[in-house]
């Protein structure tokens, strides 16, 4: 394909896209294929010669669109939002034209000072504390990683190294698995599967905090741990914060394969911000201990995040000035299409010496000026893509104001709902609804709640995926589509409240 | 921006593509910005209020495109090749228009179905062993990761968890932490920044196997040294065997900043396949020693696997069967954009019991079925694109013969220059050419070379890279573009011998 052709596919292609996006509301938000539906509608092996793009162009409307899961559709209440907007589509293009793979300052200087400069932006959009920024002559900075799961891994690596060099310079004699032996890291959720993960990888142990009654964390529970394992002659050094929103604060543990579609069972392990979503306002009480300890506190809002760009969210973030690392996903919920996983440090010199086994390698390095970012010292992979011109023209076309408008326009969507919701005497909220979600369930077993479920999603009109809360199966309804509205709202909380009255119909029978 | 805007806007993009990627060869390959340009044109905060479009794509030409090295441009000779193709970017705009996150089956069925599929066309255009194909009811099977990286610690942790779950069901009062003491993982070149780094994340020791003479890996070697480990009480567990390119044989481990530009050194450690590029046939040798010992052997041919799909090249694979897991990154050779890592096992339940630490969970999974694929068991994040659609547009468009002529073509490419270079005395080669890549330098010391490249890459009508080979400082000569002809070949072989006959014609005065 050349050029010209380009030319012509290209605009094509632009129209396909705006058609799928303006037209996505007519689709079946939840397919009906069966797994292995795919394999036999393609060829065993790809072609000698080239297909045409027509040929290609339909086979997605035959082969490839029956087998989507609607993202974008306003009838998607299912999993956390994830980010889509035309002008970050248009970033991308671009992004993809200049094709530069940024693993050092000299690799692209544009690649990397934009990203620099862009999550400077972004942190003063979320008014963190100074010490997270770049700026001319700062000891933080930020970084896009892909995930919050890498954030979280590369946080955790980054203490690991710390507090390895700090024994080690104390205890010469000291090895790195007879550290690594004695390591503790704690989660406000042991169940949290990035968390986990980043454990397991990391080869250190993992332990969760115990919340009080109202699932919260206190100073105390923390202190007490760290106490009690530091008799045992452990070496606490790594405490990871979640702001939690149940899916995100769950593992995908297991799932069930019904006659006609699959879905998952979230477990949620009692914590902190799982009953009440997002709601979290204990780093003023926690944060304290971590600094005084010595442990590396990283804090994770991965969906919750983007709120704080409005100032009346802002207070749920008070005492990340205590945190080491801070990280959200902009490509959850501020139309940055995925991936973008903003990650903050406060010394940039922990990341970068993280993955270096040779300390001396950190004083031959000018990075502690400030002058040259080699962004692929701040993350796992070497090569990474232009990702901060979808930060850039996304801030710029909806600018701050439009920005914060969508946030709380999907709050109120959620508090709509919630009003709904409560109207009805036959349901409950399971959860105080703060940001974009709504838990509820069907008053009664977790058996009806259950049933009502495969009601909705076999219906396929809109699209939910449960969490269990305090053993109870619980509906989570999620704000997910840029272009959700209050008639999509209530058009789904109308199918809902049928179905179940479909459901307890049928059990009076 | 709603979809007429977008519409409109995207179209214009199109043709900005278009225009940047005809004109390439009009741009300066390698800016001319100093560490910190871009930050002084930028406002510190975002707007409040959004910008026009036109504000933005004015921009893009006085604020970013000053800072970026033009990796497309067929003067781009440096690093390694990053693919570049109009059918991958018309994929990437259909996958951010349908903005999937395919962390499971039901979360988008076509996203993980397409994914299985083209993984084994690709496995097919390799010819890679059936063991290594999902097929109906294969064992085995691939993922898209996004580096070779991230494929190498994955592959890693892997074997460190089997190996773990091993030893632990014939000694159950085995801890992990005991068991890690005594791990170790080997790599052909020790200076692999990927296996060094997965060996650290990963807390298990790293030991290079010695080559011999001509930098070959014997499996005498390999044996000698897991006997002299084995008898010392260490455990081996996993043999990293990769596919050499100087640059990726080497770590980036230190740079100089000169006065108008920053370049790197690459420390070679001398190992097979760096000095005759990507040639290697040792995996004959070495493959049953890990196959007898139990020892897990991950081949990553990040560069070089792209040449494989010619029949003329495979024979390089050979020993391929011996593999656990094998890696390489049609992002770099094969015309399918950032990022797409290719990566297959011959079990996928060693990939997806890595991550968890309760190995009941794989006795309740479906996966071993073959019938549902969960891909965020195979990798480190949660989420993922519908990266699929690229190689699935790129394979259908190019067709395996177009792919094939494109490989053919940067091989003669590298050849043409080769002979060129031969063609003058007062130059060598410094490596057998096998792909795509020329090692050469003027002959006498070091200085004259580092002399030659900073004239070189001050000039800015090419970008180059150096790296060390057995001591000597060498110039790589990189074919990296799609649009890479003859004549560019060929002007910039006279440039650079205009600029060496200058040199040394400064040195004679």
């Amino acid at each position: 394909m050349n050029a010209d052709e380009f030319r012509r596919r290209g605009k094509e292609m632009v129209d396909y896209v705006a058609d799928y996006l303006e037209g996505i509301e007519a689709r079946q938000v939840y397919p009906d294929v069966e797994p292995g539906y795919l394999r036999p509608l393609i060829p065993p092996t790809a072609p000698q010669e080239p297909d045409t793009f027509e040929d290609i162009i339909n086979d997605v409307e035959k082969i490839i669109m029956p087998g989507v899961t609607h993202w974008h559709s306003p009838y998607f209440f299912a999993y956390f939002p994830t980010a889509s907007s035309y002008p970050a589509m248009l970033a991308d293009m671009l992004c993809g034209a200049i094709g530069c793979i940024g693993f050092s300052w000299a690799a692209s200087p544009a690649c990397t000072e934009l990203e620099t400069v862009m999550m400077d932006w972004l942190g003063r959009m979320l008014q963190l504390p100074e010490a997270f920024l770049a700026g001319e002559a700062g000891e933080g900075g930020g970084v896009i990683q892909g995930s919050a799961s890498e954030a979280t891994l590369v946080a955790l690596l980054a203490a690991r190294t710390k507090v390895t060099r700090r024994l080690q310079t104390t205890s010469p004699g000291l090895t790195q698995a007879a550290v690594m032996e004695k390591l503790v890291a704690y989660a406000s959720d042991q169940a949290h599967s990035s968390v986990e993960r980043a454990g397991l990888i990391g080869g250190v142990k993992l332990k969760a905090i115990p919340s009080d009654g109202k699932f919260a964390l206190r100073a105390s529970a923390l202190q007490e741990a760290l106490e009690r394992d530091k008799a045992a002659g452990l070496i606490p050094f790594f405490f990871a914060v979640l702001y939690q929103f149940p899916v995100h604060s769950t593992v995908l543990r297991s799932y069930k394969y019904t006659q006609k579609f699959i879905f998952f069972f979230f477990t949620v392990v009692a914590t902190l911000g799982t009953t009440s979503c997002c709601s979290f306002d204990n780093l003023l009480e926690v944060g304290p201990v971590c600094h005084k300890e010595g442990v590396w506190l990283h804090v994770d809002a991965a969906y919750a995040g983007s709120a704080f760009i409005c100032p009346e969210f802002r207070h749920l973030l008070d005492g990340v000035e205590f945190a080491d690392s801070f990280n959200f996903n902009p490509h959850k919920w501020l139309l940055v299409n995925f991936d973008c996983s903003a990650m903050w440090v406060k010394k940039r010199t922990d990341l970068t010496g993280a993955f270096k086994l040779d300390p001396v390698y950190l004083k031959h390095s000018h990075q502690d000026s400030g002058l040259i970012t080699d962004y692929r010292h701040w993350q796992l992979p070497l090569g990474r893509r232009f990702r901060s011109l979808k930060m850039w023209f996304v801030f710029r076309l909806y600018g701050v104001t439009g920005l914060q408008a969508y946030i709380r326009k999907h709050v109120q969507l959620s508090h709509e709902f919630e009003f709904l919701v409560r109207q009805d005497p036959r349901f409950e909220i399971c959860a105080e609804v703060t940001l974009g979600l709504v838990c509820f369930r069907l008053k009664g077993p977790n058996s009806r709640n259950e049933a009502l479920l495969e009601r909705i999603n076999s219906a396929r009109k809109i699209h939910l995926v449960p969490c269990h809360l305090r053993d109870q199966f619980v509906l989570r309804f999620a704000i997910c589509s840029r272009t959700v509205e209050s008639a999509h709202v209530r058009l789904a909380w109308e199918h809902i409240r049928g179905l179940a009255a479909e459901l307890l119909g049928a059990e009076k029978e």
